[in-house]
């Protein structure tokens, strides 16, 4: 006595069952996401059947275009250079986005780059440009489309036109329970990037403690859907595969990522943060067609910083999006803390152990996170100057500085960080920051 | 970084994760439901995770009794007799309720029971009861005390006060694909079953083509476990399994099943209904006590019809609820429709089937269904006189009498039943009606 046709709890019962759902019925999902056809409680019980159930590799590229076309498609035809962008699943610490768009844009090929902002653990680059006095992330698309051509560069948020199902989606999928599930991550990272109007890209899909995905098989599956899906829709695509099991670089928090990214930019940048930078940008080269060989995009890349090239696109990039580029020049222009507490070791040693977490906790507790979607948050607070795993400390050397804005804060963040950095006699063995490439 | 306690979200992602709950966890997802502190798209997500994860048998219990709690608990120590209800999974033309709570207070055993309505190819008691002109079924708490104690039955549905959770998950689950699955289904039942006040409990589990539960395996898990979550509760309790493969009965129609309900309490009952209702009935008597064997209870039920006592006991029930109870010795005061057409064999030899899924959707067709939950019903159309599977018919004998309210849904109607029955030469073997007793 069924009513024949599609209705979502039809929809959902052959999810629910195991069955792959046909292209039609896909579309229909992310329809009654985009115009509300489907009510919300049928849309997270059908998030919840896709996370138990799982999608085929067709179904997840049909998903991932129905959620693309939920939206505006941008045409940036208009541009001249090659357009490539790259996109990282997020960690703390990860400013690479602030300073490897530049270096790319340098190297003549054009970056349109829609971003996101942090949520949880992970802080977003949305956030960091907006430490810069004066920063705007909300362009109309058409300011965004003459900016990339203008300045073969622009970093903005997703618009209200960009994959609106995703949009509903995502928000409904942080409070059911629904976030780590392959299929639907993959849909919401293309839908997004393969929308904005990119023809190449790169995926830093990040493992180990501070990622998303803790285990290094999850993260290689997703990379894999990734790269898989973004090509047969016709977007060359591969993915590095890096370790978040530390903090990348020595500096975590808004203001503080945005001067270390300009230390990047004047080849002062952290060994660890420069080398998931080259070989990001390597790739974007290569896809792009600028460089023949990853070397040759590397020495590209290089001759970005020391030419000054790079350094000029970031000037170029905030003050075409209303931000005073002068902080490149004088990063004590950006937002400071009041307060700056040194945390030291205990005891000589080596650092063994840096947890992502625990300093991403800090960092929250300093008024530099946001525990939800409408959380304000303080751009000037965080982390600096923070030990590498393996690096040798003596007793009451520093390992980290914290920057607070008030005393309570900065209290609770030593006790938290103090707990996070651990130092050993012996020296930790080397690990892995930079693992498979996926569509190489 | 997330947040410790319990957020709806963490409770999902256990459940989803193949866990089993806590009866704290438990408790506070029912009381999500019940207070809106949890929004639908929560609740949902949570009942797709319970559909694909299941439920352990503690989390079962602790779930019904979590949900019977969300309201009213009646206390019903006012009635002198003992107390005992039956509950049936639900098919078509399954009118038993009618004629054997009646028949069961003749035999000195209250029936405080509360009923449904009926929802896609399931009649449901109350819309029976209410083609009976003046019966009202919807009584306040009290009326419904007072009614139980004066002559130890009463029939209504289900109040605002009893078990709200249940009302607010059977809503949703309904609209997301979350229906057949054995511990919602058992939480659903015997939350409301329990909290209306009977001691004993009887099920009606049935298995077929018509019922809920179309495999014997599933109806026969879903028995066992109503069984062991009603005994773990307090509330003794058997399941009869009974087939659903052809109707019930002779009768499918709101009045039209009054009528024959009317009929069993006459003693002229089609064999069928009699038998599921004396094995029922039996089960309900030897669980109250007032029995020591089922044969003894049996001799006790047909007493009630043979002396005349339940169709007083009818009589008495009607009259308590507002209705006429002349209907029971003049059932032409039951609203009749306005044309009849015989539905006649092409050829002679037996009823080899009757698709209780077919002659459900001919129902529906003349108006006497319920396609969704604010559906109007018709109370005078339906089907009559239908042939059993196994009975003889010779060519251009009736095979059943349709009854519309006009000739556009008659016709529809008539093809419809007439693909429903199906005539061979060869008479069909026997098959079984009542199977398993779970809990005996």
């Amino acid at each position: 006595m069924e009513a024949s046709g599609h209705f979502p709890q039809h929809v959902i019962a052959r999810k629910r069952d195991g069955h792959a759902l046909t292209r039609e019925e896909i579309g229909e999902f992310v329809r009654g996401a985009t115009d509300g056809s489907w009510a919300d409680y049928q849309l997270s019980a059908m998030l919840m059947a896709i996370f138990l159930r799982g999608m085929t590799a067709p179904e997840t590229a049909h998903f991932t275009e129905a959620m693309m076309r939920s939206g505006f498609v941008a045409d940036l035809s208009n541009v001249r250079q090659p357009r490539a962008d790259k996109h990282s699943t997020g960690g703390v610490g990860d400013k690479v986005s602030l300073h490897l768009a530049p270096m790319v844009a340098a190297c003549g090929v054009a970056v349109p780059m829609i971003s996101g902002r942090g949520l949880g653990h992970t802080g977003g680059t949305l956030d960091k440009l907006e430490s810069i006095p004066g920063f705007k992330v909300n362009l109309s698309f058409e300011e965004y489309r003459a900016q990339v051509e203008r300045i073969g560069l622009c970093l903005i948020g997703q618009t209200r036109e960009l994959a609106p199902a995703d949009k509903k989606l995502y928000a409904l999928r942080d409070v059911t329970g629904t976030v780590e599930c392959v299929p639907l991550i993959c849909a919401s990272i293309l839908s997004k990037k393969l929308a904005e109007g990119t023809q190449v890209l790169v995926g830093d899909v990040k493992f180990g403690r501070g990622a998303f995905m803790k285990e290094k098989a999850r993260a290689c599956e997703l990379a894999r859907t990734l790269v898989n899906v973004a090509t047969a829709m016709g977007t060359p695509m591969r993915a590095v595969l890096t370790s978040m099991d530390q903090p990348l670089g020595r500096a975590i928090g808004h203001s503080l990522e945005v001067a270390e990214s300009i230390d990047c930019l004047k080849g002062n940048g952290p060994a660890d943060t420069m080398e998931v930078t080259y070989a990001l940008g390597a790739h974007m080269l290569v896809l792009a067609g600028t460089a023949k060989t990853e070397a040759d995009a590397r020495a590209q890349l290089e001759r970005s910083i020391a030419s000054g090239a790079a350094r000029q696109k970031f000037r170029d990039l905030i003050a075409a999006q209303g931000g005073i580029p002068a902080v490149v020049d004088d990063p004590s222009r950006l937002p400071r803390a009041k307060i700056e507490r040194v945390v030291r070791a205990a005891h000589g040693g080596f650092v063994n152990d840096v947890d992502p977490m625990q300093i991403a906790l800090a960092v929250l507790e300093l008024g530099g996170g946001r525990p939800n979607a409408d959380a304000r948050i303080d751009h000037a607070v965080g982390i600096a100057q923070l030990m590498k795993v393996g690096e040798p400390v003596e007793a009451g050397a520093p390992l980290c500085v914290i920057h607070a804005n008030d005393a309570r804060t900065a209290n609770a963040a030593v006790t938290t960080v103090a707990n996070a950095i651990v130092v050993t006699v012996e020296k930790p063995p080397a690990t892995e920051l930079i693992g498979e490439v996926i569509g190489g």
